[in-house]
């Protein structure tokens, strides 16, 4: 007998949205990193039971479905806009009363970062909370993977990057993914430094000072722990779900 | 007496061109970073007498000053072009016929970053070979720095934010300047983790390898050495001159 041999997939990371254009590749995986906090509040909605999540990019938008009778998530500059029934806190996004609902969604960077990697067949919504069911998932499907940090308005951010490298990381150990791209090989050495200690490594973070300026850093150590949940967030068809319920 | 207080003026690093609307300021000097190979050969011609560069952006440019008489220094991804006179390697621009010359200079990533980072009033070439020449010049002009990585087609590179990092790191320990920007602290994370043998972080980088690939890592050594030389390449009004002469 043969042992099969398994060729690694390839592994990128994209810095920014802005960057995205230069990296996209129709039949890749996109994982979409806002770690401040779209993609963990996304992750703890599906948690407590949210059905649906339609992202959309524009407050117009976001309008329109509240008009249609739909519960809006919807956040600028960290802060919840008047109109919107809830704002960007994965802490919104826990109780039994979120059980079976649709929520449209639109935050200052996550939601734009969801349609940027559209150009993408998959696309999945990946954070701390939920990094073990998203890389398990990942290594299932065979494909490259691009991961894409949401940045903060189409820069840089150190929390996004800092999770892509701890992804890098994981998938690279499985052995089933390798990877010869300068920011994926940057991100794993800043998550290198990161893991000894991350809540000190934080305080580095731009947007957790930003945060705590507007009382909204309770959720900070919450979007910085392993594991907290089991979700699978896939962006198919304008509309996210959760694929490991 | 009073002591007369100093404000640190702001630093900031953007590591790619397709991200650079988001950080420039008209009244920042923006530093032009593009190590393998443009900013360390602009700087070599320069320290060989070379008057003038003009960095063009298209090919069809280089190719009407070519009618026109003028030398032209041009590649893509690496190869020299079959009209230009010379490539894109440092070692290019040695020997004493290049006194007083003027050339014309197009390549892949490093003259499009010029011309991006032109938005802002003033703008400088750096590069680990005259890299204390330019971090004096930076602190006398008392101005806020936007450091730019050329990148490669637009993507994150190594080995430009690698040196981004050390010029952070430089600038900041004068105590003239100061920073906030994620970018500006990653960049310092890799340039600590890099420093303590540069020659074996270097064989990360992707470029290092393209070069190699195309023969043309001779000059690898040389780009990721300090302050070889003591020029100060400043683009104004389309054209480079050093005003360290």
């Amino acid at each position: 007998m043969f042992e099969e041999q398994i060729k690694p997939m390839q592994l990128e990371v994209c810095l920014s949205p802005s960057m995205f254009h230069n990296y996209a590749k129709k039949d890749s995986i996109a994982v979409v990193v806002d770690i401040f906090r779209a993609s963990s509040a996304i992750a703890t909605a599906f948690d407590n039971g949210v059905e649906k999540i339609i992202p959309v990019g524009t407050l117009d938008e976001a309008r329109e479905y509240k008009n249609k009778g739909f519960l809006i998530a919807a956040e600028r500059d960290g802060i919840v806009l008047d109109f919107a029934d809830f704002g960007n806190s994965p802490y919104n996004f826990i109780g039994e009363h979120l059980e079976g609902k649709t929520i449209v969604y639109s935050t200052t960077n996550g939601t734009q970062a969801i349609n940027s990697a559209s150009v993408c067949e998959q696309v999945v919504i990946g954070a701390f909370i939920n990094h073990s069911a998203v890389c398990n998932w990942l290594v299932q499907q065979k494909r490259d993977v691009i991961i894409l940090c949401a940045g903060w308005k189409d820069r840089f951010s150190y929390e996004d990057s800092v999770y892509a490298g701890a992804m890098v990381e994981t998938l690279i150990e499985t052995g089933r993914f390798e990877t010869i791209c300068d920011s994926a090989l940057a991100t794993q050495d800043l998550w290198k430094l990161a893991k000894t200690d991350l809540m000190e490594y934080k305080e580095k973070f731009a947007h957790r000072h930003r945060l705590k300026r507007l009382k909204l850093d309770d959720v900070v150590e919450y979007c910085l722990s392993f594991d907290k949940i089991d979700v699978v967030p896939v962006f198919e068809n304008s509309v996210i779900t959760n694929i490991n319920s």
